[in-house]
């Protein structure tokens, strides 16, 4: 993997990482395909909201089909008839958002199946071997990700883990084939960021990206944390936002630096109906939509907006068609990644700052308080469907 | 619209519709769109399995979005994006499949919502006003379809009152844009099928439909009665044999002269990952299909088999992604449609009669209790999930 810097404007970054597997432009938004497909849609759908790189989740994948079958149909990539770059996670994640299922220790971390009931350790070194095994193009090591807020021991723990299995992650892998990136983690502590930062950078990773945000902290100390540690990372190595994918929060995390983004959240509001517009986000369940013969987003080059009639949109998810997620997903991907090609303009342009404003000026972000809840919604439907 | 013969071989027949959204060969399957969607599906995947022209559900459209809204957006086929012809029904056969939520009497249909439990009266001037807002290019009258076995006296009734309400669908036509067919009733007693076809054709409609069958006699039976009411039909218009759609039923019934088709079946099943071959239905949730490098089906040239494994497909469904339904649905009607025009070209060719022995030898059908049950399966969803 080669990261090349384009441009920068303040602390913003253009970029490409080049992979085996082809290049990709940053800032980059990575839509989340956790069991092998990003729900409801098919490659030509990636394509066609010009995704560069999807996301796929280990510890989904060890338990079905299982990393060993992904092997021999030639990856993860393949196996989905996507045949682009893929960034798997290492399991750490769902450390964290399996909560009632899993039990962490020096070791590694200990899942109990949500599909069995079955136990499986995740150590180190386990998480390299499934990672290349799923052929990933850019892997990621085994980490603890906390709650926030968290006792300070708790978050040293989680610092002092990471860096051991992290070190443990580099010495275990085989190949050169792909990308290796370390992990930050610490809280919402400076002084551990500063730490993780440092003992994570000695072990010379391919890239860097920030875990442990998003997580249960205020918007606002998310972005001062993810801002004081992006000072922290090598200026020549791409630098991975970990779980941040709101339009507002993406165009704040380019602006201090961040290259590479994945989230959920485009494609799971978007099966609730929720749709980003450039002035915030709409349901298109609302009862003004039901006779609205323009598109979702008026402009919009997506499929669906070049395609549908907002009334017909709304219709489908009243009557819960299956269309009607799969349309919704293709829209909010495509919004996402071309705000994330209009940023790497602004960046090129030297705009990036007048791109902002216009762009917070006008977007309406959802509450915090819904978002909390939102999140903690999603949170508990995670652990009852994967957490018995 | 007009109906041209194109060739005969047996009783088997090849020939064109032509309607004012374009032309439609037959022998022909239509995809079922029940609410402005063919379920999991969007308009260019409609267009690449080929289909011709799609059913719309005038009773459940009526109930949502509403008759008047899609009138408004220019006609069900423009609302929905597919932009070729639809043909609708009258609500007559969710007389027979909603059966606790509807009485009849001669005046119609009484239906009670299964949205907010409202009362509607299907008459059968009111149901061709819907189709006509619908912007339908082949329209149904109201009828009265009946479970089989039946008394002979419902059946009589059945008999009369389709007739009834046949002449006074073709006196509520307020337009020359559109073919209305008639629909002959009379259940497995052939001297009421006889005597329905004579009163429904002194009508002069512009094709004729087969309905009261595949509603719960024998195989066998369904194709006798088929067979012996299709004689019975002028030979210078379309005959659409009205809910039918497994593969050795449309052979069979193109053989004894049907032009025109439709079923949920091949959607309905998809989803439950029961996929069409050559040589039967297999279950993709099979464990043989677990490692299956192979498509589904070898040498189908459907877009699921020519970019994705079995073994993929076999994961979908054992994740339950959203992308499963759709590939399976996709296969399946282009399975379907296929074999509609290797059918009609072996009609054209002389050939029917050696296509058919070859097929019929080669394909398994799904045996007749699991098909009867599967069936009652549905019929109960549909008055659990309508009927309320």
């Amino acid at each position: 993997m080669i990261f090349k810097l384009e441009a920068k404007d303040g602390l913003a970054r253009s970029g490409t990482i080049t992979t085996l597997k082809g290049p990709i432009s940053t800032p980059v938004f990575m839509p989340v395909g956790t069991q092998a497909s990003v729900k409801s849609l098919d490659p030509n759908d990636l394509h066609a909201v010009n995704a560069q790189i999807i996301l796929g989740n280990t510890y989904h994948l060890y338990l079905r089909p299982g990393v060993d079958l992904i092997n021999r149909f030639g990856g993860l990539s393949k196996f989905m008839g996507w045949n682009g770059p893929v960034l798997t996670d290492s399991g750490g994640f769902q450390g964290f958002s399996l909560g009632r299922l899993r039990k962490i220790d020096e070791e590694g971390i200990v899942f109990t199946s949500h599909l069995d009931g079955s136990s499986h350790i995740f150590t180190a070194e386990k998480v390299i071997q499934y990672q290349e095994l799923l052929g990933s193009d850019i892997a990621m090591p085994l980490d603890w990700c906390v709650e926030l807020p968290s006792e300070l021991d708790k978050l040293e723990m989680s610092v002092k883990r990471t860096t051991l299995w992290a070190g443990r992650s580099v010495a275990a892998k085989t190949k050169n084939t792909y990308a290796l990136f370390g992990i930050i983690q610490g809280g919402t502590e400076k002084h551990l960021r500063e730490l993780s930062a440092k003992e994570i950078t000695y072990l010379n990773f391919d890239g860097y990206a920030i875990g442990g945000l998003s997580v249960g902290e205020p918007k606002s100390k998310m972005y001062e944390i993810a801002a004081f540690t992006s000072e922290l990372l090598p200026t020549d190595k791409p630098r991975y936002l970990m779980g941040v994918g709101s339009p507002e929060d993406l165009v704040e995390c380019v602006g201090i630096g961040m290259d590479m983004f994945d989230c959920s959240l485009p494609t799971r509001v978007a099966r609730n109906g929720s749709l980003f517009t450039p002035e915030g986000r709409i349901n298109i369940l609302g009862k003004r939509f039901r006779n609205m013969m323009s598109p979702p987003q008026e402009n919009c080059d997506c499929y669906t907006c070049q395609n549908f009639t907002a009334s017909y949109l709304s219709h489908l998810f009243r009557a819960k068609e299956l269309l009607a997620y799969r349309l919704a997903s293709i829209h909010n991907l495509r919004f996402i990644i071309r705000l994330m090609a209009e940023l790497k303009l602004a960046i090129n342009n030297g705009e990036f700052k007048e791109y902002r404003e216009k762009f917070l000026m006008k977007y309406c972000p959802t509450n915090e308080s819904t978002r909390l809840s939102q999140k903690q919604k999603w949170l508990d439907y995670q652990n009852e469907t994967y957490g018995r």
